[in-house]
């Protein structure tokens, strides 16, 4: 029982029968983020994000989700992480000598002034922003890969009980998994474990692999990337973005990993036998 | 072969047995939604969305977005849907005669400046704007719900070529399916599905269900009830913020709707043998 899934009464039909019965869903309720920093002399404060997340790890998500977006770089850019008003705002204070730049954010990866709209833009707008293929001799074993999905899902709590929850999980080359998160977004889920990662001052993590339940996004990928990490494994499809933007940057992209097989994409070569 | 999968060479490998083989991944690439309007006496552009989706049907999503964020209510309302500056930005301009609210479309529906964020906020949020629970005397048989995923998978051509599409269908209660739309985020599946009705002036459509390839989120209840659809149908689970927007506002949820049975949240009484 936790404040992560609530309790429901559901009729359940199959075939000709029907009974009510008693189950849990996952709860979904937004979360604000919200930036304070030094601006030309002067403390402001700004909502720079509304997410739709599974509650807890609320901290993690916050940071994850600056350090994604390139707001903060380490723990020493910030100086507190607190709730406010209430359970569902996260209040992110920066150190006075953090350069914030919102136009950024609001503008996302997704454009460039230069190239307008497209797929191409949204990787030279990694490139511009300074982000590079992980620096990484770490390699990971297929029996590691094909046996992530399980392991990671037999560590997900809430997935159990309400079968609506994404999980991203970190693991090392020999298949430690070092941290699990559970959401209703795959994106705020990744978040957390990224979160995770940046408090114990392990990014940018060339050590580690992601794996996430659903599938790869142009923004898992680009999460993974800004991480450091490199590789990422998806259970379901990867899209054309995110093959692209695995191969420019050379992270290793595995997808439809399920029943002992997966397709590679990008850097097969961080896979050994 | 389609702009909206590609052809992609990848390493399939399963136990010890690896080949090279050609596959084909979903498109996903960002599109713009740049927004026209008379404001003041003076013709405005804003971008209002940066959403990363699958090309095609990009006007319907244009409009099925603004639709469903209750910016327009009519196509009386819009003057100009096409494509600008490229295939990946779409302009909408609106009549003179509309009135937009742009700060609305910034909090989005999870906030209000009475109650701060939350999931209750939410609700009411949507309660200001003026949605209504669905006029419906519509009814919808079990086999039909039950149908519906496998008859929704052999409509969607990209998915069999990729994996990697969601889907989302509206359908009459005797089964008809009226329109189905593919996407890699299922936002916009389903904005692209509620702009083919829009495009119809079948809005609101109290005579018809909604049906998703995935989950049943918040964002996708809210969708529905906006449109005037009686009854969401979801292959994965709801949420909680979903099961109570459906209750609140009388919607008709199903969730978890494969292998021939399905769970009900609510509006039950939609439901015949």
């Amino acid at each position: 029982m936790s404040k992560r899934s609530s309790a429901i009464s559901v009729a359940r039909v199959r075939g000709e029968l029907r009974e009510t019965v008693d189950d849990r869903v996952a709860v979904e309720e937004p979360l604000e983020i919200r930036l304070g920093f030094q601006q030309a002399g002067e403390r402001l404060t700004r909502p720079v994000s509304i997410t739709m997340r599974t509650p807890g790890d609320d901290e993690e998500l916050a940071v994850g989700f600056l350090y994604s977006e390139l707001i903060i770089r380490s723990p020493a850019d910030v100086a507190i992480v607190k709730p406010c008003q209430g359970d569902n705002t996260i209040r992110v204070e920066l150190e006075d000598d953090v350069d914030v730049d919102l136009e950024r954010l609001r503008r996302h990866f997704y454009t460039t002034s230069s190239c307008g709209v497209c797929g191409k833009a949204s990787l030279d707008a990694l490139h511009l922003m300074g982000a590079e293929p992980p620096e990484s001799g770490t390699r990971f074993a297929r029996d590691v890969i094909i046996s992530m999905p399980d392991r990671v899902r037999r560590a997900q709590a809430v997935f159990e009980e309400t079968g609506g929850l994404h999980a991203a999980a970190v693991f090392t080359g020999d298949g430690t998994i070092v941290a699990v998160r559970e959401d209703v977004g795959r994106h705020n889920a990744v978040d957390k474990v990224v979160g995770a990662l940046f408090r114990e001052q392990r990014l940018p993590a060339s050590d580690l692999g992601l794996m996430v339940s659903g599938r790869a996004s142009f923004e898992l990928m680009q999460k993974a990337l800004v991480g450091g990490l490199p590789l990422l494994a998806a259970v379901g499809a990867p899209s054309s973005l995110a093959v692209e933007l695995a191969r420019e940057f050379n992270v290793t992209l595995v997808g439809f990993l399920r029943d002992g097989s997966y397709n590679v994409y990008s850097g097969e070569e961080r896979l050994t036998a």
